[in-house]
């Protein structure tokens, strides 16, 4: 069982900081930090504080034994997902076409109406869900606003998952399909993004670009990045349990991502870009939220690559947990977010 | 009495998050996060651990009751402070001269060498210490840090503080320094930073210029600004008890930064700059830490900053409290941090 908490918001401040003040006169390296009743923010909009507030995720802590069991879980989720999306498109104006491009699964995303400085331009979408989440049409949510809000065209890689294939098969997809890009517009005009595995995803390519002697990205975009699947981050202890996405720890998504390892040494750069060698990358625009449990793997990210001489920026979203501005188009939030990406692809990319 | 943490982190994740679980049944929009001990991060620095695992900042719960009493806590860690300057600046090569600037007190810091792209520039400082500490001397940390890392002339401005005097006397003083700047180097050329109420200060300065018709500094660097004296914002919640500098709302610093506002609604913009009106604002650097109880206050600044089309960066570091880099010169963390400033500076400032 556990202790509820002994403090509530409603106590006064001067309670609190009498009790608080026992449990600091230890003052261990370690901070033991009591139990406590965090309120939603009144410093966002509703909608947003409507997912703050919102139970945790279905199935953190449930765990199949197999990656055959792994796939009726997601299969399920993603039949949910997906029933959504035909009114997210209807609601951006965004049409879809399932295509096969370089001998990888994608779908293309096209805004309706396309402003003359991105006809020549092209984005790709690397989808998140832990490395086994999302397949097919399910993974196309975040791409699809992206299409929307920014009014660029965007393939979004269907890239394969377990059961059916392990690491480094995602990237493999995802080169795969940057490779057929080169020959629709100039390697400058590419963009690249994606969030939580998809943006490790997106920082893995580029590494991998860089391996292969590929013209690179002209700018990427990962949102709250999977870049350290050894778990080390100060964010992982400070959120946990305020993080209602990811919760905590070793929870379902640390349990996917080494599935989809499958065996290979976690601190490999294509698995945990943080170690990689990021000299030469392309501008870059990393996005995290302050109760986000990636928030150090995000912020470590961006210090490595400024460290490295590339030119990248951070954006920090008040009170939102694991990749919340691509929950849910309503929130003015999101939109605020997809813009700001949008600027960020429209100053770096080629015309 | 406190509950002691009915968790440790020897324990195995997969006992805390079964624990967690009936917590988490519950699932209210108030999240409840029980006790935990959570450990220093290895994803920094050896010294900068040192930092983050210190004891909390002495006096967070004492409040003296009158002003004058309040001068009396405020000497005494001023005397403190001030003791470790000499060595500083010896260390980074920096000469400290006090004068008087357009009937303001300051203290200029200058290298020892003065590389020639700087020497038409003038970085002002305004220091932190909730708007009542840091007298004298002993609010110039910051500022040889800047000079020292960054090889910019800076003027750190001695504003009047309370009990000598109260809002807005410190935005005053400030101003009649940013005036003297003018008539040394071109407006374009010249630079304000400071954190904490500094970082309030800072920006609450750039809203005075505005309406006064002054020309605005080229470039500003505000660090986890108290930019927000209502208390609102997530981190307040989130960060409380982590963040061993603040600790939590309510604490010394607040009490401290009501003595200033002396009565003045809270909400007013030269308190409170994220409620101010922020077009025009020259481009903006804002620093924070993932453990910082201003984290929020420094990325709602951010997000107002960008929706107002200023040019504003964000660096937020991995596992910092409230203010960590520049709390010590000898930090890796701490040189990383002011040449990232610096660079900022130089890309922006006239020459």
């Amino acid at each position: 069982m556990i202790t509820r908490a002994p403090f509530c918001c409603s106590l006064s401040i001067i309670f609190v900081i009498t009790a608080w003040s026992h449990a600091l006169a230890q003052s261990p390296p370690v901070r033991d930090v009591p139990a406590r009743s965090i309120p939603v923010p009144e410093t966002v909009s509703p909608q947003l504080q409507r997912i703050i507030g919102a139970p945790v995720s279905p199935n953190w802590n449930v765990f199949p034994k197999t990656a055959a069991e792994w796939k009726v879980q997601v299969d399920a989720a993603a039949a949910e997902a997906a029933r959504r999306l035909p009114a997210l498109r209807e609601q951006l104006r965004v049409a879809i076409e399932p295509q096969t491009i370089n001998g990888a699964r994608a779908y293309v995303l096209t805004p309706r109406d396309v402003p003359a400085e991105n006809r020549n331009r092209l984005l790709i979408h690397v989808h998140g869900g832990c490395y086994v989440s999302n397949p097919g049409e399910s993974g196309t949510s975040e791409a699809t606003m992206m299409a929307g809000f920014g009014r660029f065209k965007v393939i979004s890689v269907d890239y394969r998952m377990p059961p059916e294939a392990y690491f480094p098969a995602a990237i493999e997809d995802t080169i795969a399909v940057l490779k057929a890009a080169h020959s629709m517009v100039p390697a400058r005009n590419v963009g690249l993004f994606g969030s939580s595995a998809g943006g490790g995803l997106t920082l893995a390519t580029v590494l991998k670009a860089k391996q292969d002697g590929l013209p690179l990205p002209g700018a990427i975009a990962p949102g709250t990045p999977m870049a350290d699947l050894t778990e080390a981050g100060d964010t992982f202890h400070t959120n946990a349990m305020i993080d209602n996405v990811l919760i905590a720890r070793g929870a379902s998504c640390d349990t996917r991502a080494r599935l989809y390892a499958n065996g290979h040494d976690l601190r490999d750069p294509l698995l945990s870009p943080v170690y990689g060698d990021l000299r030469g990358f392309p501008p870059t625009m990393l996005l995290s939220g302050t109760r986000d449990l990636l928030l150090s793997n995000t912020v470590r990210m961006h210090r490595k690559l400024r460290q490295a001489g590339v030119e990248s920026v951070l954006e920090v979203f008040e009170g939102q947990p694991h990749g919340a501005w691509y929950r849910d188009a309503s929130v003015p939030e999101s939109k605020d977010a997809f813009e700001e990406i949008a600027r960020f692809f429209d100053k770096h990319l080629g015309k």
